[in-house]
């Protein structure tokens, strides 16, 4: 059996080109014992990936040049050489940027039993809704009482931490661009503030009209001039989650950070990064709270989709450029 | 009797000027019932009074301008209302910035009685030292196997956090500009590192090369390229006590700041603000354990003391040119 897959040509300084991934094809090896074979129906395109285009260590090893990509995917077993997997098990697993997947069945996860959509394991009740609940809940103590500003808002990681915020009864502003995406933030009761065409005092002055009464939680998924709006917004003992700066994720020279800094010594103000997977302990105790909310309907999620797997590269480029509501998918 | 007091006649852009400081003579009031009248023999002039000149209200009130300015004093009680207090009690106090002090009794606190001299209250033993302690222990979690950086680390607050990471038995790196500070610290067993004429990478290579284990815990008083620089060398996990950042207290135009903040993110590291007036309730066990210490001459600290009222001015201006090491006094 042959599996498709995309491999990486160069680490790309700045925004990556199209022709860096490209789609190979390869004849899979007999399954060893204890390996299963996957198709998958889902890939996750993240921003994290960015990261490890970079050719650096960071907290994650880089794409090797050449060898598979990798990422979270939603698929079906069909071949299986492990008692503890069968052939028609839906499962998570991170073999992603590929057709057919074969894995040892140790790195692959059964899809829990509850009545969502499938895909939901790689956005809302995955990694991207882990990560939501965990900044909110684990780095930023968010309490019901707490005035709470996302950066990112509509995207797949926002859109969550502020309904999460507002499901505990907090104030919720939360920045975007696109007029849909403020539109959207607003159907779910959340303050929309666009950062489109504004400095950082004009966004500033503009969080503070959506909440007057200051920043006590900020979720940080942008970093540049929405951090420094948000650092001239913060009450005394704010605690900013700083879960990604995608400002710089494709920066070429190094981007000047904020010049105000020192208002986490004014407000006494926490800010801290973190990585979700140093949570995942705690997946059970959010799957517990979230899902149930979200087979109830009650926690809203966008996805968008693109279809095949030779979009998968487009797909993750328009992650850059404002291109998702909420989490981009590949459905093969 | 009549008190000399300093006021300030505007609020400063940039460096203050000495002529924003005026000297004036007024006769003082009957003392009303529990107040105390005091003769201050050492004045405090500290980096933090800066802010206070802004005319913004920060977590301390501006100084009112025309009216006496205030700062931390160590004094003798010549006059009392109060039976709390007799004559010839020293107290600590924050009505400095002036000869004769007169002021309710609960406002004023006697000295300890330990082997001291008096001025150590206003240093080691007062708020430079406290807020060295609450930064590394409280707000740090600083550890014994913890790699320690400290900047501005031969100043009253960082001569102190190096000295009480020393003591724990960390690996301590400072940060200074002048040889004789440098010197200094290399005596103290901390591993001095210039950054004079440094870009933010060169004092990043220079930090890795006295710690080639990293950084665990940066205890920042200074801002801008140091912090810049410390980011870079960050070990997973890594607390950043931010006690100030006086590279930007006289800034005009607000400067840029550190393009690397999404380090916090890749090292999952903390960076927090503090002020020490929130955490006095611990001062008792500050006192505890540092106080032996300075008894027993087990902790250095060195004072850079201008003689006579009038020099007060010009002894708070030389905080923001390198012109102390150590605490920076006035002695009456």
């Amino acid at each position: 059996m042959q599996s498709q897959f995309y491999t990486l040509t160069d680490y790309p300084k700045g925004l990556p080109n199209r022709t860096l991934f490209k789609l190979e094809t390869q004849p899979l090896p007999d399954l060893a014992e204890g390996e299963v074979r996957i198709r998958n129906r889902w890939l996750s395109v993240d921003p994290y990936m960015r990261g490890r285009m970079s050719g650096i260590r960071t907290y994650v090893d880089p794409f090797e040049l050449g060898k598979p990509m990798e990422g979270g995917a939603i698929g079906e077993i069909i071949e299986t050489n492990d008692s503890s997997l069968k052939v028609g098990d839906k499962v998570s697993h991170m073999g992603g940027w590929r057709d057919i997947a074969q894995l040892p069945a140790q790195g692959v996860t059964p899809l829990p039993d509850i009545d969502v959509p499938e895909q939901a394991y790689l956005g809302v009740l995955g990694m991207p809704g882990m990560t939501a609940w965990t900044g909110l809940n684990l780095i930023a103590e968010c309490k019901p009482s707490d005035n709470v500003l996302v950066s990112a808002a509509s995207g797949a990681v926002g859109s969550l931490a502020v309904q999460l915020a507002k499901a505990k009864g907090c104030h919720v502003v939360g920045i975007a661009g696109a007029a849909h995406k403020l539109a959207w933030l607003e159907s779910l009761g959340v303050e929309p503030v666009s950062y489109r065409d504004r400095t950082a005092q004009e966004l500033s002055d503009a969080i503070k009209l959506a909440s007057p009464n200051g920043i006590d939680v900020y979720y940080e998924n942008v970093g540049g001039t929405c951090l420094e709006a948000a650092l001239s917004q913060l009450n005394e003992g704010a605690r900013i989650a700083v879960c990604g700066m995608i400002d710089s994720y494709n920066a070429k020279e190094p981007a000047p950070g904020p010049s105000n800094l020192s208002q986490l010594v004014v407000r006494k103000a926490k800010m801290q990064g973190f990585i979700v997977a140093d949570h995942w302990s705690s997946y059970p105790y959010f799957l517990n709270e979230v899902a149930p909310q979200v087979a109830e309907g009650k926690l809203v999620y966008k996805e968008t989709v693109k279809e095949g797997l030779e979009n998968t590269p487009d797909a993750f480029l328009s992650l850059f450029d404002g291109g998702n509501t909420g989490k981009m998918l590949v459905k093969l």
